[in-house]
């Protein structure tokens, strides 16, 4: 069963979609375009969410819940806000079922209909800038360090498991402060989390950037990305953060007097990242034989399997792993004993190395005598016979090293994709040939983005932070340009 | 400030929302009916839900997400289904907003009209056992043991922050079993765990029981439920526990084959608790002065107040309180040193009675030099000066002994509004005068429960578990009965 899945060679979208259905990650639902998330799935969401959360709670921020709905009307109060985002939509215009008076079943009752259409939220600055207004007055309210993690709704037309969603889970930071500086650092400070997560949990190296004008967030002054690349030589961004400026402070008339009692507009940012990071994370590290997980994050970090004949044997190893269970427990391991005696050994083997358990222990009734036990790393595939002498620790250890190799692997690929390019068809060739990130210089010009996007479908990823100034000539026009941007085509 | 909570004798109904509002726990919003869960209620909340889930787990369930939106057909497909619970929802009809040809502002795309209309989820187990049909087939797939937390929306006509609102959080389960007995054991485990969760975290007695058919939930063959009591003498139900049967299984084509190969229709539960529970908290414990938090899951469990005049005296106060918290911390508790320089100790003192927090510590620099500290409790606002010798250990166990007694007293105060009636006259007085429980015999038709819900409010709150049996007459209609039952006017 395991093996029914697609090679990356053959086909990398439908690669990625037999891990995700064949490993239990996901399924469609009834509902175009949302997902049912699978307890395996969730279990991986679970461990990011929670990791996360304790990064947003040790630098300050608070969780709250603010409404899924947002009136019609709070859309347009932003005009770049409304422009960039929130036309593909789900939209709620009445509020009651009745029985169907000509046969079975309901229909919308045509007489609740409401007065103001309500958006299921696509992102929530509207609405918690219009609740703000009522809780900042003064510099003591500030900064106001704000997380909610919530469900939003984007209509998409073309739609992928986790990438790209109807409906997807996140979270959204939305914070107010008294000057522009420190709604800058804030941007900047959850960038660094982002990253840090994304780069030590999830194994995934990460280029930290600016997005052009083209790719901004709507409503945003600035918006600061992260942005991954993918096995298949396509960029993915991991997550955003956005210097808002004042512009949603205006649009709903947040004001606060500070300490000299003058009034002035509240600075803002706002910070996100969703589901779509478990679609990164299996991107990224997988294989052909399945699922991949950094030990770090994986909901089962170790697996072990009894090879035995007869119930001599089976008591026997029973209690061996029985033990080795209980001491990983207590290190903080997630472990499970798979003793389930309906499946053989390399049924279960195969359906681990589907699920991406990063570490396998095999305890068999010739090993045990010779005090021994086998170990496989789903990373590498490679095995090893080790002592049972001190075997908690040798996996602790073993568990380490496959997070680091994990983050190396990917780090040594990625950088082997970042390719410097000086000519137009040079460029056409990398992308084709070679795919990653591109190196090259840029005019500076929305036009010629939209242009290079049109005729290659490659966008600017990002303008790195800290970028090295270099005059140079734009890959297209020939204009004169200050540095080199990166470009990919992106999911 | 804090002293403008209208008192309990003057406006139960105020007081109660007095407290919500300025306790920081919610506010309204702009979506009819939909509140705000501002960060001091949402980290209550999350404190109740890492609990339970952390219960949910232990008892062998795990956590997915299934999609928000439920297709308009799905939820006639169980006929009591939709009769008695599908009818005040959101429905979603469009998906997409244009800009207005006629002036600023977006309208509605009429292009863009589903097919099929959505509903948002009210409760999710017609999506849920639509899933379900895909994801058993035998008896090995069984029993499946799944909990999702959620938004929800319901649309009210009448709400109240945090015990009635248009969407609510909540948790739901539903399992899947391979047997009628296996499936009613789960409700009843499930009820089980949610009493204990009640009652020993958040301090607050139950009388599990059985709701009559009039009560029951839409598909269930039988709704388990614990009840409370608040302090106005009315009943609130605090969760829910559903056995299915096989209602939705067949009703969504559920089957499975058994060890024999033999299929038959799956047997279900259901089971939910939702942030209803805030408000069942703060109405039970809280007095004229604010909220009273129950230690185990109160956001802050101590206060550190300083008392000082000077810088030396800070300074000196400083260094003893940054101790104790250190000392708290590592214990495991939640403590805030609050030493702010805008404001006074009195106004400290109130703000955090509001607040609820458990343990009061003040320390003045003539305390420091007697090697002591005043503890302030918030259930009893008794005060105690004592030793900072092994101070810490004097707080947890205060800590523990407020969690005992404001379960007592809520015990005794619900024991006493337990009242056996046996005539009409004395039901209705008892009901006006005293309210709580009434323990009174009934007939068993649900014509009569109807009739006493006319003619007084009053509902049966439920038949409790292992209730004695005992013949009597009908409080209402005169006739043969084989039980008491519990009467009450609920929320």
């Amino acid at each position: 069963m395991s093996k029914e899945i697609t090679s990356r060679k053959e086909d990398y979208a439908q690669w990625y979609n037999d891990l995700i259905i064949k490993g239990e990650l996901a399924d469609y639902s009834a509902v175009r375009g949302c997902m049912v998330i699978k307890p395996y799935g969730f279990a991986l969401w679970e461990n990011m969410r929670d990791v996360l959360d304790r990064m947003f709670k040790d630098t300050g921020h608070v969780n709250a819940y603010f409404p899924l709905f947002i009136p019609k009307s709070f859309l347009s109060k932003e005009a770049a806000h409304v422009e960039g985002f929130a036309k593909e939509c789900a939209v709620v215009t009445h509020y009651r079922l009745k029985n169907d008076p000509d046969k079975e079943g309901v229909i919308v009752d045509p007489e609740a209909k409401l007065e103001e259409e309500l958006i299921v939220r696509p992102t929530s600055e509207t609405i918690i800038w219009n609740t703000y207004k009522t809780w900042i007055q003064s510099y003591r309210d500030l900064p106001l360090l704000v997380n909610q993690w919530a469900n939003v709704v984007r209509w998409e037309m073309r739609t992928r498991l986790f990438l790209r969603t109807t409906e997807f889970l996140w979270q959204e930071g939305h914070t107010a402060h008294a000057t522009q500086q420190e709604a800058v650092d804030e941007t900047v400070k959850m960038l660094d989390v982002y990253a840090d997560f994304v780069e030590n949990w999830m194994a995934l190296p990460v280029i930290k950037g600016v997005k052009t004008p083209n790719e901004r967030f709507a409503g945003a002054i600035d918006t600061y990305c992260i942005e991954t690349l993918m096995q298949d030589g396509k960029a993915l961004q991991a997550g955003t953060s956005h210097f808002l400026g004042q512009n949603f402070a205006k649009a709903f008339d947040v004001t606060f007097s500070d300490s000299n009692n003058k009034l002035d507009y509240v600075w803002a940012s706002s910070w996100g990242v969703s589901t779509r990071l478990v679609g990164a994370l299996v991107m990224a590290h997988s294989d052909d034989d399945g699922l991949a997980l950094p030990p770090r994050i994986a909901p089962l970090q170790v697996v072990i399997v009894p090879i035995y004949k007869g119930n001599d044997q089976k008591e026997m190893i029973d209690a061996a792993a029985n033990d080795l269970v209980a001491q990983l427990r207590s290190a903080g391991i997630r472990v499970k004993y798979d003793n389930s005696d309906h499946t053989r050994p390399g049924w279960k083997f195969a359906q681990h190395e589907l699920k991406g358990v990063p570490v396998r222990v095999a305890i068999g009734a010739r090993d045990l005598q010779n005090n021994q036990a086998e170990l496989a790393r789903r990373d590498t595939k490679e095995k090893m016979t080790v002592s049972v002498e001190g075997l908690p620790r040798t996996i602790i250890s073993l568990l380490e090293e496959i997070q680091t190799s994990m983050f190396n692997k990917a780090l040594s690929y990625r950088d082997q994709h970042i390719t410097p390019v000086d000519t137009w068809e040079e460029f056409e060739r990398v992308l084709k040939e070679k795919g990653g990130f591109i190196s090259a210089h840029w005019d500076g010009e929305p036009e010629t983005e939209t242009r290079i996007k049109e005729l290659t479908k490659a966008t600017i990823r990002c303008i790195p932070l800290n970028n090295k100034q270099e005059k140079g000539k734009c890959i297209l026009t020939g204009k004169e340009s200050e540095q080199r941007v990166l470009f990919a085509v992106a999911y």
